[in-house]
């Protein structure tokens, strides 16, 4: 079997913002629909992977964008995975035209866990090192965006807390990745969005659940006009709670 | 040209709640898809409607589903024109599993407007009336539920105030139609969702924009189960604001 796997898109009336260019968090959806279908058809779905109790966590999420997928607009995304560790994965996307050509690209980790105990699990033993056969060398097909940067909050500013409800939760009870996505963007002015978004990277590290309250953080980057987002759960007046996700909105200048 | 169309969806993982069913916002944006495609497949959709500057506004939609379609499932929307009067014109829908086997139906009411006007415009005219050569006959093919109720406020009580922001809105800047279907679900809890959701109501009234905030009530009907929600906007100390929509929903008993 190839090693690159090809996804077609088709971007809906509903899946754009008010600018006619698809939301983030929707493409982010189709990347995940387009691993998921990779590692399905290659024997490591979670399909498969639930009967021996392990599931695949999404850890990081980087997308970058030159142009945005448009209305009406058919899309391809190409996906293949760059590296495996023991404890993580590589995964990388091409977001494609129609006519072949390259929109942007995104960049994700991820982590096998033990769905009872949640302790990640060792890669390389999964099936043998099967993920092994499908690496694609960086040298072959390049993803020429910055990697997943690092988060320091020193001088991030409280500017919403906000309830999780029903819509907020996957099939596992979990506020789902693309949610918070979602809620971390509603957090901007519309003026931003009309300049559009250039980069968006975030870092998943705890669950929340329907009901949690989560308050949410931004830290502006002058230097490099990036908004430095942290979300929080179990902030009380006596504790800073736990960290759920941080993310990294960069607008066009 | 066929009357009716079949329009096939898939029910992707981040699209069904935590019981394993579809979300019944993501699914009524599979409805309008639906819509939207029959439409323009016979040249009345609303690209080309806005060549002449007129466009299709959803005003009632109205789902009963005896199973909702599951994660994975692939299922068939078939969708038709019942009738069409002056102002408004009816389209029926009905949701079929893999074997063609009837799980719901739903019917919608859309009113024709004028973009500049936002008046609503005679539709046996448009297009000579070409929208009639598509009527399907109610003994033809049958859509076994009921027609859209009627609302009556009288003892709604005040249950939520949101604002909306960014991912609220579509290309148009209104507040879309299936975010009001997860604000008004959201208001219900956990156990409800358990028993699932048999049928789904919403009457539009008055367009909402990002920024405004939509206070929300909830009035039960003992006698049958059902709660009537009533969604305002630019409500304030000294005004009950404007309906924005109204919507009933009846879990599964």
């Amino acid at each position: 079997m190839e090693k690159i796997d090809s996804h077609n898109i088709y971007v809906e009336p509903f899946h754009v913002d008010f600018t006619g260019y698809i939301f983030m968090g929707v493409l982010g959806n189709h990347l995940l629909n387009a691993a998921g279908n990779h590692s399905q058809r290659r024997g490591w779905g979670i399909g498969a992977l639930n009967e021996t109790r392990h599931t695949w966590v999404l850890s990081r999420l980087s997308v970058e964008m030159t142009r945005m997928p448009e209305q009406y607009q058919h899309c391809t995304i190409k996906t293949w995975v760059e590296s495996v560790m023991r404890l993580f994965t590589n995964r990388n996307f091409a977001i494609l035209d129609a006519d072949g050509q390259p929109m942007g690209y995104a960049r994700s980790v991820w982590a096998m866990i033990d769905v009872d105990t949640r302790r990640p699990c060792d890669l390389m033993s999964l099936y043998d090192g099967d993920i092994l056969r499908y690496v694609v060398d960086e040298a072959d097909n390049v993803c020429p965006i910055e990697g997943h940067g690092r988060f320091r909050f020193h001088d991030a500013r409280l500017v919403r807390t906000l309830d999780t409800y029903y819509s907020d939760v996957d099939i596992n009870g979990h506020v789902n990745s693309i949610k918070y996505i979602e809620h971390i963007l509603d957090l901007f002015p519309q003026e931003d969005f009309t300049r559009g978004i250039r980069r968006f990277e975030i870092a998943y590290k705890a669950e929340s659940y329907m009901g949690d309250r989560l308050t949410f953080y931004i830290q502006r980057n002058d230097a490099d006009g990036s908004n430095d987002v942290e979300v929080r759960k179990n902030v009380t007046e006596d504790s800073a709670g736990d960290v759920v996700c941080q993310a990294r909105v960069i607008f066009n200048g």
